[in-house]
């Protein structure tokens, strides 16, 4: 019996592949502080719970394969705000931004072909690429640069005739970069020229700080047939466990095809979807009040690395990420230590490796990615936990 | 911009691509009776309704990838009950069976990898297996001997180096066939002798009538590392819109791997799987009731079959579905006429034209599968009107 050589070259998640650590190190007693995961600590607006306590059937049936009606018109009316016309074709519900990626990587990707992205890069991508026997096919972005796009010959030259799109996550995770309406205008630039898609993973669009303009990729209508959207309701309004996303294109084609997929997999789970239909009515305090907390806790993160002597990295400007250079050589060494070999006051703290989130081999070996998900307080507590870490770590290892 | 060549080679689902000529039928008012999609009627558990009105945190969080524990260990219990042992390593939650079969079909299947299975099957087993850029490779199973397996010398000629599991689904989906320990025997037999997997979808294992005994594959000790279950609540307990499925398998080796993919999208949808852990608790009259009623409308829907003159089709034992050979040459075109042309008293019948449910071109053109999933007094009426129905094409097609 064989496995397929798809799986065996699949990695375990970055993000939780130390969990089994973390585990233990809880059941020792020692609380541990979550960074290495985007579970925001954010409460989960009451509509959602409000709906779903009021969910009542005889029997709980299927839903159309492209999504309830009342969930498809509730994202059709989000997106107004966004200045974006949908059509129910236009727009089809799914298991969360990850089914969204991996339907769309299915519908234009072949054997061998080509997702070109800048990296590092969400390492999920990473395993839907392996899924649909596909690559991805990095172009660097560096941390001195605070992961912004390098010149447009630097990214043309990575395109081959396998090249099927270029796909950014805007605001980046896990950079946190958010691309320049001038950015956004090249990547438009390259797709016509060279006849791809650009895939636009915006999951954390409400995520921008200091006062920074967003350009969604939808902005630019000269290329609406070449953008495939991929988006969700987890960070949004706190929701990652509804797994509620979508997948949306003005391609009627591309998504007269995807709509097969969706078939085949029948359709998303009801209740959640009642549930996520109700957020329509999540206030827009709700996405300022968001906003301004995670500026704050952004912040507080950045104080601590920065007292971190030999740490390199920019501040960024969205999501709710840090990719850090840190004064070790083996991150993910340092990752497990701080599971094993260490706490303070019954405390430590689990960071996600970095290296997970390149495709190219050796790079990412000393970085990190942090998330600010939790509380001022307890973030500051996490920062000194690494700091503190750090330094016995480097002592150990010196 | 291209299109894979693998979204183009997929087929819409046979079951519910007619589903924009019953919305039409039904905006001129007319009733369809759903023959084509096994949504039951029975009432779902009031347990699952309960425990999501219950269902109160502050942040709706992801949860582990294999699925909750509390959800693992209810399945757990739940296999007890047929005499087999898993551990949380050997049995993963899923989004429904059908992503069950997806990772399945990942993990074993690198593309043009086979997998042979016994001819009509489950239509998606086609869409998943072109997900995975594998095919499906069919050994034919006739209505004439009640779609029982040929001998063994029949399977065995299809074999290639390229086959990697031969699949059932038992009871059968369309078929209703329920093979006999013997027929289980004999498959572990070839996959022992040809180093295969036994991929077993027993989504209907509660639905067997005439007081057959059921023969699970998980019942073959010796080959017990080369079994892997596909599974689902959405018939045993009529939750059809939970998707909650599962896969598990005794090769731990497999389910390591396959744990890469469930990380790869985090996590299933929370709520369900609150709701589905609470199903435990269901009455084993339920199940009592349940089967009594099944077998009463399939002896229904035979009855009504038997009175069309021309049909082909022996009683089924299990599931709820019957694939019948029609006296029309395009069943597809006849299914279509149901929605379009006929109605009697202001009602039609929508059914699955099973052309879709063959891999060998040309098979089943003259086929539809009924479900039988409606009440006895609309089982009556519908398959009334497919008699009616049929007098009144092959006038028009005479």
């Amino acid at each position: 019996m064989k496995l397929s050589n798809r799986i065996q070259n699949m990695q375990f998640s970055p993000i939780r592949k130390l969990a089994p650590y973390a585990a233990e190190a809880k059941k020792r007693g020692i609380h541990v502080y979550h960074l290495n995961i985007g579970q925001p600590d954010v409460l989960t607006p009451e509509q959602f719970f409000k709906a779903i306590a009021n969910f009542k059937e005889d029997v709980l049936k299927y839903t159309e394969s492209q999504g309830m009606d009342i969930l498809q018109e509730s994202f059709i009316e989000y997106y107004k705000k966004w200045k974006t016309q949908f059509t129910k074709d236009e727009l089809f519900i799914t298991n969360g931004g990850s089914e969204a990626i991996m339907l769309t990587f299915m519908a234009i990707c072949d054997p061998g072909d080509e997702i070109l992205a800048p990296e590092p890069f969400y390492t999920n991508y990473n395993g839907f690429a392996e899924v649909a026997s596909a690559k991805m096919t990095p172009f660097l972005t560096k941390a001195e640069e605070g992961f912004h796009l390098p010149p447009k010959e630097e990214i043309i030259k990575k395109i081959t005739n396998k090249t099927r799109a270029i796909m950014i996550s805007n605001p980046g995770n896990p950079t946190g970069v958010v691309y320049t309406s001038e950015e956004l205008r090249m990547l438009g630039d390259i797709v016509k020229e060279y006849d791809l898609y650009l895939i636009a993973d915006e999951v954390y669009r409400e995520f921008v700080y200091d006062g920074l303009q967003y350009t969604s990729a939808l902005s630019m209508k000269d290329i609406a047939d070449r953008v495939i959207v991929i988006d969700s309701i987890s960070k949004r309004y706190s929701a990652c466990g509804a797994r509620i996303g979508l997948v949306a294109s003005k391609n009627k084609d591309l998504m007269y095809n995807i709509m097969k997929l969706c078939q085949s997999r029948l359709c998303v789970p009801t209740v959640e979807q009642v549930g996520a239909a109700a957020l329509k009515d999540t206030p827009d305090s709700y996405f300022a009040e968001t906003r301004a907390e995670y500026q704050k806790r952004r912040d507080i993160m950045m104080e601590g690395l920065n007292k971190i002597p030999g740490v390199i990295c920019q501040k960024p400007t969205g999501a709710f990420y840090i990719v850090t250079k840190l004064p070790v050589e083996d991150a993910e060494d340092f990752a497990k230590f701080l599971l094993t070999d260490f706490s303070h006051n019954g405390k430590t703290v689990m960071v996600a490796p970095a290296e997970g989130f390149y495709a190219t081999p050796g790079l990412g070996k000393d970085e990190i990615r942090l998330s600010y998900c939790l509380n001022c307080e307890s973030l500051k507590d996490a920062m000194d936990l690494i700091g503190m870490a750090v330094t016995k770590y480097k002592e150990i290892h010196k």
